[in-house]
């Protein structure tokens, strides 16, 4: 395969906290599948770190369940399962207490001091700079090491500041790659392909043609046992902060001049720094707060979020919806409508780029209704990208337009693909490229934003704390994130009101 | 069906050339099909008007044959066959002598005075004059009468005046149908909701975004019996006068304020009044004439133009090229490209819409060759819409660019689509809309812009008549038409060069 690594250095991925959640059901998968399609070298070993002698004695049969439990059946064979757990050696050792196995790491990693080597931090944030520390203490970051910070970094710009500065004790800014899985998506790769690469979508791309935009977020599933760090956080610091203000970035990012990291991440910051601060006084009309009840979830009675929490009350947003402005010559008067909740309809996230209407129509009412050019980059469930454009209906002689979605992605064209955003994100930490990573400048910009929105929340002048308005479970949310839209003559647009089919069909009118 | 036409008026479709080719092989299996999907009223009848007894007495077999002939099996059933031929009502006259059967015709129609009535001009335009004439002095044209004229309209601008003189003594121009089949295609009326009713087009449909455009109309076929006519015509008559130059206009016209006949043929007509001509000093320079020599069609010999011909020479041209211009605002600069020849390597029709290359290459030369957007409009064989786009080739974690047609005809949406331009063009002038007709004037323009190219290779100044370029049969034409693109750093695009695929698929790079 054209994309081999099989010659290339030897590297150690080093994944702290080995047995847990994210290392089990996305990390060793995505390793696995770069394994199977041979882009990783054959020197690539993965070092899963434990927290005890019990974990690493079932680690093995623990990876090859999570990998049957994860991936496709033909994804899963004896052989490739044989070749990969070669390269895994599970070991335990105690994160925040050097004497506590820390000297097996050591050893590991002594056999071979030319690797590169990945630290990979899947454990809570707040333990992220005494790993840092322990790993400097014990020498064992290299000139080739790079770190991989899983989100939320930080409760807040003070926080968040105190982690990167601690962590940046010991890594250089460039060698640490803060990951946010939306960015590896393929849809997201294809996005700026579409962007920077079509004089169709560059000469599009502005408030001349662009009515608004609308980044959602939604997932149907509730606390899932995370009670204490989300009510303690909410949506907007557990979603918009990162995710969905990435998103933004790159939808609003100028042309680089080369796309390269240094390019990427500069445009990204500026579109940061570009966001209208939303005042004290603006956040009750450009953002509501929500917080789920009981509701039906698929026919299914689900509990409130107090519920799920034990707690007679909480001020915790569940549901944030935003309108938010860029401030710039490109993106005037063109407001980007974020949305992000728990225990919605559907999980899924979504970004639709509105054209504006034709500048005068030409064709009767009668001859169909005229809807307006339509971008939608899907990122999940199933990830595509459709245009939806106006054409004749040509089952009819008389002219009678008819809005039909095209495929961009063109996911059908290509024959086991398996998009797989962590797999894509892992292999550019291995290949050191950190075009799809976050920097700290960013990290910093974003609180700068989201800081005086949550607080003015906590304290609206001279009166109580915002109380989040109340929306169903298997809703879209509070009404009146409907009516955010509604004031501007708009409505969100909810994956049942467009398509996800495999092939353009003629969209129902 | 909602076009159910069964309810309307009365009319009568008088098919002068009722036995003919054109008759036979595209009018009576186009008002079969509108009459299987019942949009035909069932007050409509077909008289056909034959030359001799002996024609009438076999019509009926003879249009069964044929349409078992044209049509798909599936279409041709015998109950529809029965119903359909209680309609026809074969005759025969001698057109240019009323006192030759034409009492016959008066009897048929006289049984329907309130009858709308068309008469559909499928015999040599040498015969339109006497043959409109007599219908008057039979006093069969009455208030709500239509006639439909085939092309060629004339030889040059004096004679087809002088055809529409003739006819317009008769005939008011609202009356007059002057038919263009290829105006009939579906993907043409397609081309206009495209244009018109999406901002992604209306935004890109000018010099800003448009390199140039291409128009090219192609046939494999030779002279097929029509030596006599051919050599004193020539590509640029049969073909550019009409065909080509009526594409250029629906490409190239502004926007009218309602898509009505009307405005339509209003813009087409200042279409032809922008376009630059081409003086006698430009001819050598803007336009190729070329003339078939004996070559390789699909593996057979066939013979050149001069043996098809039978002559020991001819100045004729088989093939012309032309480099035009729109002096407007809109397409300044940009050129136009006709081409069309005989004995070409495939039949096809289609016009190239090459947008402009993107204004500054993000990536860089190894991600991928870059193509500039293009839409390829194919009429024939197989009607198509075609946009490519630039997108990630998602089958490699490297960023790779490729390009990728897209598909925007839907034909492949619509089960048991039947593109027929006769039946859409026929059904047309029942219904009484000439939007997709041509007016005189529209006639008169392109001969204005034409007369003059013939003329100045008739008699360049002070030098022999021009001799056409050669090109072997199943070429793509002289090599000299390549070296007019060339020129401009351009080349022609030809069928083997996109994509005719149903779905969308990488194209090759």
């Amino acid at each position: 395969m054209s994309n081999s690594k099989t010659d290339s250095t030897a590297v150690d991925v080093v994944i702290f906290g080995g047995a847990g959640d994210l290392a089990l059901r996305k990390l060793l998968p995505a390793l696995y599948r770069a394994h199977r399609e041979h882009s990783l070298s054959n020197d690539c070993r993965i070092v899963a770190v434990c927290r005890t002698a019990e974990e690493v004695d079932s680690y093995l049969s623990g990876v090859e369940r999570s990998l049957e439990t994860f991936l496709c059946s033909t994804e899963c064979t004896s052989a490739d399962w044989d070749s990969f757990r070669q390269r895994i050696i599970p070991l335990a050792l105690d994160i925040v207490n050097v004497a506590e196995g820390w000297s097996a790491l050591t050893k590991v990693l002594a056999q071979r001091e030319q690797a590169e080597r990945i630290f990979y931090m899947a454990i809570p944030p707040s333990l992220y700079g005494v790993c840092c520390e322990n790993l400097s203490t014990q020498k064992l970051i290299s000139a080739r090491s790079r770190v991989v910070l899983e989100k939320p970094i930080g409760y807040d710009g003070e926080t968040a500041n105190a982690v990167n500065d601690k962590v940046g004790e010991f890594f250089a800014e460039r060698a640490i790659f803060r990951i946010d899985h939306y960015l590896g998506k393929e849809t997201v790769q294809n996005l700026l392909a579409l962007r920077f690469a079509n004089v169709l979508f560059e000469h599009m791309w502005d408030a001349k043609s662009i009515d608004h935009v609308q980044i959602s977020i939604s997932e149907s599933v509730g606390l899932e046992g995370r009670e204490s760090f989300y009510d303690g956080a909410g949506a907007m610091r557990d979603m918009v902060q990162n995710h969905l203000l990435q998103l933004l970035c790159l939808i609003a990012m100028e042309s680089p001049h080369k796309l390269n990291e240094k390019n990427i991440r500069a445009e990204k910051l500026k579109v940061m720094e570009s966001l209208r601060p939303i005042t004290a006084a603006d956040v009750k009309n450009d953002i509501v707060r929500g917080q789920y009840v009981s509701g039906n979830i698929k026919g299914e009675l689900v509990p409130g979020y107090l519920e799920e929490l034990g707690q007679p009350s909480s001020n915790t947003e569940t549901f944030v919806a935003i309108r938010a402005h860029v401030d710039n010559w490109r993106w005037a008067g063109v407001p980007f409508y974020l949305r992000t909740g728990k225990r919605l309809q559907e999980r899924t996230a979504e970004i639709v780029i509105q054209f504006k209407d034709v500048s005068h129509k030409v064709y009767s009412p009668e001859q169909g209704p005229m809807t307006a050019n339509r971008l939608i980059i899907r990122l999940q469930p199933r990830e595509s990208i459709q245009l939806v454009m106006m054409t004749k209906n040509l089952e009819k002689t008389e002219l009678e337009l008819q809005p039909v979605a095209l495929n961009l992605n063109f996911a059908d064209t290509y024959k086991d693909l398996k998009s797989d955003a962590y797999k894509r994100l892992l292999l550019d930490v291995i290949a050191d490229n950190p075009s799809l990573f976050i920097h700290r400048n960013e990290v910093d910009q974003a609180w700068n934003w989201v800081d005086p929105i949550i607080a003015a929340w906590s304290c609206p002048e001279g009166m109580h704390a915002l109380q989040p308005e109340l929306y169903r479970a298997g809703s879209w949310g509070p009404q009146q994130a409907d009516q955010l839209l509604a004031q501007d003559g708009r409505a969100w647009i909810n994956p049942a009101d467009d398509l996800c089919e495999k092939k353009p069909v003629p969209l129902a009118s």
